[in-house]
């Protein structure tokens, strides 16, 4: 059937936080519809069940913009699944995919949503992001570091539940301590402070602090680690945070 | 079996943005599993073809309360899931069942995350939250409104993409409106801004305009609404939003 051969499509896929359980429907029956799936190692090896059959296109972390090309390309042609951890949006694909596709005319595209790193850490922790939250990459590759400053006191001048990404890599190992005591001048040290690292995969660790003890474990985040600091309501329970939802104590319990 | 019967669980499970298609695995399996499913029939309703031999039990929107209770009770003896438009933490269910559940011992309780609302509109939108973002619910019920204010300047000043959950009820139809005075203060009004309703449901509405023109689409503005404001690098693009990743121009597409 060259007709149908000749109509390509591109899927953007989020493929979720780790462990192959927690992928959607969408996004299996997306890539098993797909002859190419294009991603760094990493994200594929996640996904291997799902895509025994299919041409795979193995990039390393940093080649991002190379692996949009060549999806971009093929898709001209051919069904392709580009694959993000966690979602498509969230410092996922989309972003660079849709940028390389601007030049481009007549390229049919679907983003399809994951769930994040974010919410598989706050499920490990019971409650910690039930209320307003901000969401903050500490890599400053991409984001000049002023900008992730202010960023770090705006969020935790809006008393925000914060998720932190990207905490810390090998060259840039001080970013987290400095980040952290940005947050302490408008937190108390008792504020409940959450770690998830490798959520929903191999290596799994949940660690339920407080922000005054969050360095103790220093050398166990990095960049696969996503930190969760609470808001002023936020608690503490059986290794668990809970944030409340309501603020007005409206509710008996 | 008595004994397997007598040993509970209860899941807290994210069902995701609306189409049973954007449900994970792993939390269509804690259904299958369930042999009661607690939920608000609006949600009930979007899982339907899951849950057709379970025990249903349905609630109205603002019984929260009431549903946690009954959720923990039963689940001291049985296999129970109370579910979560979207993921469990945000805006979810999580935090009122762990707040029930404090008070009670002995129950074993996992939290299943999914899909956010925030995720799917993204999605369908493009790329607009490719970078740093807060998430803001501007439903004053729960939190008083000169706190969501504080945090809607705060995420302006932060330059970051912004969610906006709840924009409107059919008794506080006038905080749409203020809040987005409130972001036009730190940002321009050709501030890309996305209005996507009912993502991924019966009715999905998806429209990508500006900050400057987002009110005279208000008429079309309700709970079941995900507003996206876009950061200082934002764009349209197509009908879509893309914003780009690095803001360093460090790649040549």
């Amino acid at each position: 059937m060259s007709l149908s051969r000749s109509q390509g499509k591109l899927h953007i896929v989020g493929i979720g936080p780790g462990g192959v359980e927690h992928i959607t429907k969408r996004a299996e029956k997306a890539l098993l519809e797909s002859e190419y799936v294009i991603g760094n190692g990493t994200y594929l090896d996640q996904i291997a069940t799902i895509i025994r059959n299919k041409k795979i296109i193995r990039s390393g972390m940093g080649g991002e913009v190379e692996r949009a090309r060549k999806a971009v390309s093929l898709s001209k042609d051919h069904i392709v699944s580009i694959i993000s951890g966690g979602d498509a949006n969230v410092y996922g694909m989309a972003g660079i995919v849709l940028e390389v596709a601007e030049k481009e005319s007549d390229i049919v595209i679907e983003v399809i949503p994951g769930v994040t790193a974010l919410s598989a850490a706050a499920s490990l922790l019971g409650a910690p992001v039930v209320s307003d939250f901000a969401v903050i990459s500490l890599s400053d590759l991409l984001t000049p570091p002023e900008i992730i400053e202010r960023r770090l006191v705006s969020a935790a001048q809006g008393d925000f539940v914060i998720a932190i990404y990207n905490p810390k890599s090998r060259s840039r190992k001080e970013n987290f301590g400095k980040g952290m005591d940005i947050i302490k001048k408008y937190r108390s040290d008792d504020t409940p402070a959450g770690i998830v690292k490798n959520a929903t995969r191999d290596g799994e660790t949940v660690i339920a602090t407080t922000l005054g003890r969050l360095m103790e474990y220093n050398e166990r985040i990095d960049m696969s680690t996503i930190v969760l600091i609470g808001n002023s309501e936020s608690r503490l329970w059986n290794n668990k945070i809970i944030t409340p939802r309501g603020y007005q104590k409206k509710y008996e319990y």
